[in-house]
């Protein structure tokens, strides 16, 4: 199984704009057969602070999600609305 | 409940000296009564990152594990073996 932590920032005034689809993304992510787990945050100390926290099977469940169309329609919509790239990092569970 | 996740990275060549003293941590803080789930990761793509994906009770359980022998015990072996200061964020789930 693959971890990925991935945290985004919203631009200022657009965080509720960026949750619904966020939250719509995350519906429909979990309906794909590679997904473990696929949950999103708002971070507690900042309310433009979001992360995703994600769990697949293997890579290849990541590959197929990044081709959804909801994935990509997701990027294309929330895109406008992000302060800066998102950071983005894959762990294996040691524990 | 409160999720946290808090990267860090090793000095080079301390990751093997890190590694267990985090499973340890891992095993004491998942028997505390405020901890919902307790893990730890290994960056795919860097050796030297981890990061520890924590989720609580409340704001409480925090507090009393951060106060714990275990805890405690942890900081004070493991902060000559990180690279710098943690990256610790406090998260609400959304979905």
């Amino acid at each position: 199984m693959i971890t990925i932590v991935a945290k985004c920032s919203a631009k200022a005034g657009k965080a509720e704009e960026l949750i619904p689809l966020a939250l719509n993304l995350v519906d429909s992510s979990r309906k794909e057969e590679g997904n473990v787990s696929y949950n999103f945050y708002a971070d507690a100390a900042d309310p433009a602070k979001f992360t995703f926290i994600e769990v697949w099977k293997d890579q290849a469940a990541i590959d197929y999600h990044n081709k959804t169309p909801h994935f990509q329609g997701f990027v294309a919509k929330a895109d406008p609305l992000f302060a800066g790239p998102l950071d983005i990092a894959l762990y294996q569970k040691l524990s």
